[in-house]
């Protein structure tokens, strides 16, 4: 960022329903105008949805330990069963269940999610590997635009310690989960500490701001912010079970 | 937002090095072209300076809790005590402090910090009560500029499972912290759940974008954002305890 520097966080609007199989490249596309180095977030729902990541309920049979969970928690034991097959390990079971995820995330019921699903009985999973997704999203919409694009595959998580949930970035493909500030001096020629930023998940937040949770905006474009480090994954965002100190 | 909205984030440059006694709202309104419902995000580093939150080193005695502490974690034993002195709990022990602080933010040091502070032996303290603090910067910027403006006071936090920092909303006025949209119906007329968004978070987070940690740019302002709901606090932002199921 020079010090002038603006960052626009734009809403893609127009979109329809993303059903199986659709190519959601194409429908971006389709609807936004996008520029060089523009950062384009996309709500893991549609990603989900077109890769296929839809359970029906009517299929579930939950087993003994879904029962007992969905007995205390007061929830439908098909659901728990779901979440119980994303999860390698439960990390709260008050409440709500806040597990580990196959892919690594801490988050609330696997991310397992029936809301903005047609019919009430399907729900959505996370998308099996977020970065993977990015990639081929990033690489069919550079392909279609023929711009030079960052992509971002963002869900809303909650937070230990801080009430409400915020937009995370799952996948990442063309710009840097982190930047790594340690080691260069602040202002006063002393060595900064602790400033390693998560900057995918503030871009993911700042596209939650024109995303909304109803308005079925699904995506948005982060454009001008130019974050000074090489691209990484989306997987450098999830803290490694032996640096967490909270599972 | 409408759906074509569209929100800038704009760095504020110009700034200089803010010292205890300082008008903050005055040197932000001379260096930023505010309108109308513009948030202003402030990194809480200058409002604790200004507001003489700012400790030296040199009369500090650290003692035995600090000394302890400060052998096992390879720490200075002043900045251990300075710590101490600003916590309630301390939820972890290993490799940093975490701690829950008087104010009641869980956070690794209590937010004591010795990065951008001129000379080594000071360190800044976060603000007493950041609420107060955002509510008297913006009444004194609106009545510098005539504008209704929002107003956060915002510092970079860690994260339980995910690695890296990001901007969270200390301090809040003029601008809801959460909103609240469990209960309206999504785009398929089912009840929306987890839906209550930590959005002065979001924005601090997409402020963040245009900070930097280096670049002396402790001021930004994000225009074009309507949050659908009432004004609140900081303090909206903080779980309590009973909520909490990690400290």
């Amino acid at each position: 960022m020079t010090a002038a520097g603006v960052v626009e966080v734009i809403g893609v609007p127009g979109l329809p329903e993303v059903r199986p199989g659709d190519d959601v490249g194409e429908l971006i596309a389709a609807h936004a105008r996008l520029q060089d180095e523009d950062i384009v977030v996309v709500a893991q729902k549609i990603v989900s949805k077109a890769e296929g990541r839809i359970r029906s309920l009517k299929v579930v049979e939950p087993g003994e330990s879904a029962l007992r969970y969905a007995e205390r928690l007061q929830a439908d034991p098909r659901v728990i069963q779901v979440i119980l097959d994303e999860t390698v390990r439960v990390v709260r079971d008050e409440r709500v269940l806040i597990v580990e995820t196959r892919q690594g995330y801490v988050c609330a019921n696997a991310g397992v999610d029936h809301s903005n699903v047609p019919g009430a009985d399907s729900v959505t999973l996370l998308p099996e590997d977020s970065d993977a997704s990015a990639s081929a999203l990033r690489r069919r919409l550079e392909e279609l635009t023929g711009r030079r694009l960052g992509l971002i595959v963002a869900d809303t998580f909650g937070r230990a310690w801080r009430m409400g949930i915020t937009n995370v970035a799952l996948g990442v493909a063309g710009l840097p989960a982190l930047v790594d500030y340690r080691g260069r001096p602040d202002d006063f020629g002393q060595e900064l500490t602790a400033t390693l930023v998560a900057v995918a998940d503030e871009v993911a937040c700042a596209a939650e701001l024109v995303m909304g949770k109803t308005d079925r905006l699904p995506v948005a474009v982060v454009r001008g912010y130019r974050p000074p480090a090489p691209p990484g994954s989306g997987r450098d965002l999830i803290r490694p079970p032996e640096l967490d100190l909270f599972r």
